[in-house]
């Protein structure tokens, strides 16, 4: 019986408990992503953008009326789209709101703009982050 | 040692193991979710296709350039949208793809449709759903 209430414990505190301390270290851990994402874009440098992407056949990326299947293609329609620096212009991530739903899931919902010569562009973005070896990985990105 | 290796054991199991019958059952319990919303919606009943969202000030709802907080400012906003059987037209959800990430979080992108008499909007968007008592509900719509 003991062992009965010992293991339910241990599983309900794997399961759903996330302490204020664990979920502040994720956020940190997320926004540290994010901030690489975005300095690696302001440097032109794509690649090393998409290394804040899950490197897997199975990533999603939904924007507008397409979704987009898997790392490599991701990569590609990035390259496609801002194929020059003026093109990637300076990328701001805003209003960021961290939501962390265990300790391998988080949900990153907040706004995205690009300062360029010739305009603003502007929206919204959610990002779902699952933890790696390697650490946290975007595996689903919606971009409106 | 038997003890700290059932824990572990369990605490794994609880955490990442999700078998294929899970799996399926948990893709069961949220398609019936989002068929039961499209009957709702077509039946012109914006209530009972909000009781597929979190009734919580946290359910959070991206769209275009625009994210509201909140299950009732939601349905505020759909009230104003579709103010009609005629705006609301008959709605389609399809291209399903549903991504189980735990027992308790899964993920599923598609594509929406309304047909209506003058127009036929459509585009895709990402729900993550959690589980609760109740069930299954949307804790973050992302639409574009």
């Amino acid at each position: 019986m003991k062992l009965a209430i010992i293991i339910i414990l241990v599983a309900a505190s794997v399961s759903f408990a996330q302490s204020n301390s664990q979920k502040a270290q994720i956020e940190v851990e997320v926004l540290a992503v994010l901030t690489r994402q975005s300095q690696d874009w302001n440097r032109g440098d794509v690649d090393g953008f998409m290394s804040g992407y899950w490197n897997s056949p199975d990533l999603v990326f939904a924007s507008g009326d397409k979704v987009t299947k898997g790392w490599q293609a991701t990569l590609d329609n990035y390259k496609k789209t801002y194929n020059s620096k003026a093109a990637m212009g300076t990328l701001s991530f805003t209003d960021l709101e961290i939501n962390v739903l265990s300790r391998e899931i988080c949900v990153v919902v907040g706004s995205w703009s690009l300062k360029r010569e010739s305009d603003n562009p502007k929206g919204k973005f959610t990002l779902i982050f699952r933890r790696f070896k390697e650490g946290w990985r975007i595996i689903h990105d919606h971009t409106s």
